[in-house]
């Protein structure tokens, strides 16, 4: 698909006629900005001011209504009151306009009656063929071709660096924020969109009509929320095929932020966990610190997701503190510095580079740039490490050019590897040169450790296994015999019988056994005296089974009691906890932690979107502390973790059962190498 | 004590003669640097350049010894290379001068050679009592008396503004990255020391010396490793009285960290949380990023460890998504973003300020410095938060003074909670208005988030509880028998006997037992088939007695038997580990953990200097994870928790005894309430 054929980016991206509807005639009032930033940033089509009473606007003639603007119109920014949004949006929708960029606040995110408003808004445009960004959207910026249709005062600014890095913001004042960021040291932007509600268009979407275009290299995201998932999927997928680097910055990794995302866009909230696995599973890079974002394009961009990863780095340095700093900070982002391997070492020989050790200090070699583009490329020789981090002291600072050449001319000589750099002190014509010649760099440690974590944690699009349906009847409100069924019928079967009265026979029954009242409305059976373990004999179950019938009747009256499902006790070698769960933002996700209290004390679980194959499983295993010991860990004895990735596997798949809501074993006991999992205790939440 | 009392503060901070011996003529020598910049900065003393052949160096009179400059000499700054440097200071102690900085390096951290070349000049030095700055020194440097008695490079700036910040750092180079990002700012240094090999003088005596300076107001140290711990101590007990707080950015947080810290200086590097449990021990406050170091100084100078501890704080915004930011980056550092209370609420009501939530959101009630004012003011009368932070969105841009002056007027208006702000866009002038008007400000949200963590972190120095002398003599290389009566003598008495020969009876014991071999030699009993559990009887005990021997004599036949141990099976509701060590750098730590391999797994150990007493004992209980279910978490039965404070006081005591060097209870096993613990397994190490 060619940009210029999809009639969306032309209208939101490449504008030529913009109707400003509700545009101030008074130039400090806000609503008078877009037509401002246009002009001031040099735009060349029309403005088109809307404005009931002045036949003028800041100079443009101005139209009563949308209907009175004659020719066709590509964009209309409504810059109106919340209350008047939903005529006009008709009236834009009725002049045939493709994309309406709502600015004000007051919808979703204010509670149900701006929900309902918002609804409407989306229905009525969506009628029409017309599509709606925002509300609360700051706008939409083209910077090379000159369109600043926004409000963001960070377009204040005289003059702004274009640049090949599109920015899609939830956040309005944000996208701004992070613009000048980049301005401060040359590092400039394509387009920047402020996305506000998305009650029609999401970052995703947007960011998928700029993945094609050919002024884009890279795409961040800015998010508070994920909404409408599978257009991330879809972005990820062709942007990874166009190799073009998608960069996201999302909050809610502590839970005060996502309650405040979702306060603060009307989105509910998902596990950050969730968030996390998600951007892994597109291949979407995910930094946590606010200016790697503006960092790692240029480590990312015209590059693919390293195909074997080492998380090692060669660290070369003219400031041993410094070069200690960085080391450091990446080695708490789980990256090695390491040792040139006998490769560098021959290179740094032959160069006549001393050397020892996991910093590759130049102090006493000098900060030469000869010297410095020796040891790069020196270090570029090393077989075992992903990127060579050339950490600079104080010539970034009074010797710019000096600083930077050693960089440049190793970069040049077309090495294998990404060179980075950190600058240590302030450095700002540094950092200028190096965002020039397209080299990342660093301002602290800690992004530098960010942005490296983040370019070795980068996999290719993770292509989506199989998902066969799953013929399996439940019943509206299914206990745990039905969880069972289903868990059975996903190829995970354990013994179990269902006994309808306390006289009922188990039937085939090996002994000891477990007893548990079988109820719907019991999440907790244990708290109602509703589980009895050991029970040794058919006998001894009559009698169990009738006094637990009392007991849970006269604890939780209320509760429908739909019978008795009788297991055999079961031991094993480790317990785990396996679950399914449709996170509120990016859909099915499968999870795995150690069983019993020790999965809760550490927070010892990890967690993939659905479904996963028995690789991805075997990975999940890998990931969940508690469950080393069953891999061999001191020579203890081996659990059956095939048998375990099957099952994570199976479980994974009820993603195709729209139908189920959450579903979760736990415990499922592991037992030694080939004797498989038993399922020791099962429930199943229906959607809806 | 006065400081122009202090000899050695006058020498280093204050000289009016300062002897460069080394000098260059040439001017783009590292070694003519120092000359250049004390020029360069306006020092009015006397520059007495040391050169054996010319008369003059760069236009000053020069000596050809140190013996021929006549009169006193304050400092001398010894630039020469590494093998004329013992015999020069030699000369330098004979013509009576107080200090000397060396810049060479290759001293200790250069290998055994360079140590003992190390040890050398510090005794010569010593003998004379001239006290050594360096080796590895970058130098010295009072701004505001303008002595810049320095190589380092960040003193070719023409002008670099003076301050109120001491800054003393183990590295040359950090210390002038430093001090150009915070001269990027407008936040300046009052004095800047490199430390170096710190051979003689370490930053924690240096930094004591500035305790009392009136130029100082707060005192940063950029630390690789930890030496003469004693200094610290001191310091930050005469900072804390002094009001004057002390901030540590450390390296070593990773291994590769800590590798790289060791090789770099030639100290031995010591483990992390030991260095963590010694910040807090002495109340200083340790930031992870490097720019919190320069951005806490405004937070913390003229304030107290905050009396109690909310790890809460109120949040103004005037831009929603930057608010949301900081909430969220707080929420990750452990430090909550808190809806306003019934004060702060009724004050924000009368002010007319709209608010829900965690986050007060101006963006509606509009950035105006009133308001924001106004919601500071508000915001300050909430009883349950530490701070009030206010993060500025694009007003910090285009209108720094209006941007900074709500916060300014809030602040003078003398409420009871630090004010700090949060610049979101890039806003040079405004982080330059605030550092002038001494308000915290804050670059970055992971920045902000570690300062204000760093400041609920902090807490006076803890007073050294009593540490009784413990008068118990042990063996040269004792066996486990040993370390159990050494545990006895500190009130950690289990029961156990020794047995010589298989034949001994084990006289009272109750069953069944436990046999070990004892050895000194043999660290992991199991291994070698040295432990024995179950045994029911007092004849199965000779049985499998004179069995151990034999077995145990076969897989270990180099191994010193002196005897078996036996003791009573002992179960509990749960296990810990306990254990004292001497940490290089720290020095006496305790450190308590889950028993068992859960400790090992989840690294869940904490850990103090020694000694505590039994309410620091209680809340390192409270910190280990595994321990939890033993304090009546989810209605299960409670462990003796006040005996197990009680141990850990107990072993914390062995840091009276210089001759050990390593102890260890594992498991000490927890019995319920008021059945005290039970030594199952220990061990101890005598020093060197």
């Amino acid at each position: 698909m060619g940009t210029s054929m999809n009639p969306l980016h032309r209208a939101l991206f490449q504008p030529r006629r913009i109707a400003l509807i509700g545009a101030s005639s008074d130039p400090g009032r806000l609503t008078a900005r877009a037509q401002l930033y246009l002009r001031r940033h040099g735009f060349a089509g029309d403005i088109l001011p809307v404005h009931p009473r002045e036949a003028q606007v800041l100079g443009e003639t101005a139209y009563p209504t949308v209907a009175d603007i004659p020719g066709e119109v590509d964009l209309a920014y409504i810059l109106l009151n919340t209350p008047q949004v939903e005529g006009v949006v008709e009236a834009v929708a009725a002049k045939g306009i493709a994309a309406a960029c709502v600015l004000a606040d007051g919808f979703a995110e204010s509670g149900p009656e701006g929900a309902a408003l918002q609804a409407r808004l989306v229905a009525t445009a969506g009628r029409a063929g017309l599509r709606i960004l925002g509300p609360n959207s700051m706008g939409v910026v083209n910077l090379n071709d000159r369109i600043a249709c926004t409000v963001n005062a960070a377009f204040e600014a005289e003059t702004l660096p274009a640049g090949r890095i599109a920015l899609i913001s939830q956040s309005g004042s944000m996208m701004g924020a992070i613009m000048s960021r980049g301005a401060a040291r040359g590092i400039g932007f394509s387009h920047l969109v402020g996305t506000g509600n998305e009650a029609d268009l999401s970052a995703g979407e947007i960011a998928g009509l700029l993945v094609d275009d050919p002024q884009v290299d890279a795409i961040l995201l800015f998010l508070e929320a994920i909404r409408q998932p599978h257009h991330y999927a879809d972005l990820a997928r062709r942007a990874h095929a166009a190799g073009k680097p998608v960069i996201a910055y999302k909050l809610g990794r502590s839970p005060y932020g996502a309650e405040l995302a979702t306060s603060h866009t009307g989105a509910l909230a998902g596990s950050d966990a969730a968030a996390e696995a998600f951007f892994r599973a597109h291949g979407i890079l995910r930094v946590t610190t606010l200016e790697g974002l503006i960092e790692l394009p240029a480590l990312a961009v015209s590059r693919c997701p390293p195909a074997r990863v080492h998380r090692a780095v060669g660290v070369t340095t003219t400031t041993g503190g410094g070069g200690a700093m960085a080391v450091d900070c990446l080695g708490v982002a789980g990256i090695e510095a390491r040792a040139p391997d006998a490769a560098a070492a021959a290179r740094l020989d032959a160069a006549g580079i001393h050397h020892h050790g996991r910093l590759l200090d130049l102090t006493l070699a000098g900060a030469k740039p000869d010297r410095v583009a020796a040891a790069i490329d020196a270090l570029q020789a090393a077989a075992d490490t992903d990127l060579v981090l050339s950490v600079i002291g104080s010539s970034a600072q009074f010797k710019p050019q000096d600083a930077v050449a050693g960089i440049l001319r190793a970069r040049d000589a077309g090495g294998a590897k990404p060179v980075a750099a950190f600058l240590v002190p302030q450095a700002d014509a540094s950092l200028r040169l190096l965002a020039e010649a397209g080299i990342p760099a660093f301002r602290t440690p800690e992004s530098a450790a960010d942005c490296i974590r983040a370019w070795c944690d980068w996999l290719a699009p993770r292509p989506q296994p199989a998902l066969p349906a799953i013929d399996h009847a439940l019943p509206e409100r299914p206990d745990e015999a039905d969880a069972r069924r289903l868990f059975a019928a996903l190829g995970l079967a354990s013994p179990f019988a269902v006994l309808r009265t306390p006289q009922d026979a188990p039937g085939d029954m090996a002994w000891p056994a477990a007893l548990k009242i079988l109820s719907p409305d019991l999440a907790h059976k244990t708290e109602v005296g509703g589980v009895k373990l050991g029970i040794a004999t058919p006998e001894a179950l009559v009698q169990e089974a009738a006094a637990m019938q009392g007991r849970v009747a006269r604890m939780a009256p209320g509760a429908s009691l739909t019978g008795f499902l009788v297991q055999p006790m079961a031991r094993g070698l480790g317990e785990a906890i396996l679950g399914f769960r449709r996170d509120p933002e990016v859909g099915p996700v499968v999870l795995l932690g150690t069983g019993g209290i020790t999965a809760e004390l550490f927070r010892d679980v990890t967690l993939r979107l659905a479904p996963v194959d028995e690789v991805e499983a075997m990975a999940m295993i890998a990931e969940v502390k508690g469950l080393r010991p069953l891999a061999g860990w001191r020579g203890l004895p081996r659990g059956d973790l095939p048998a375990l990735a099957r099952a994570v596997v199976a479980v994974s798949r009820l993603a195709s059962r729209a139908d189920i809501l959450e579903a979760e074993i736990n415990p499922l006991i592991i037992h030694v190498e080939s004797d498989g999992v038993t399922v020791a205790d099962a429930w199943v939440v229906r959607a809806g």
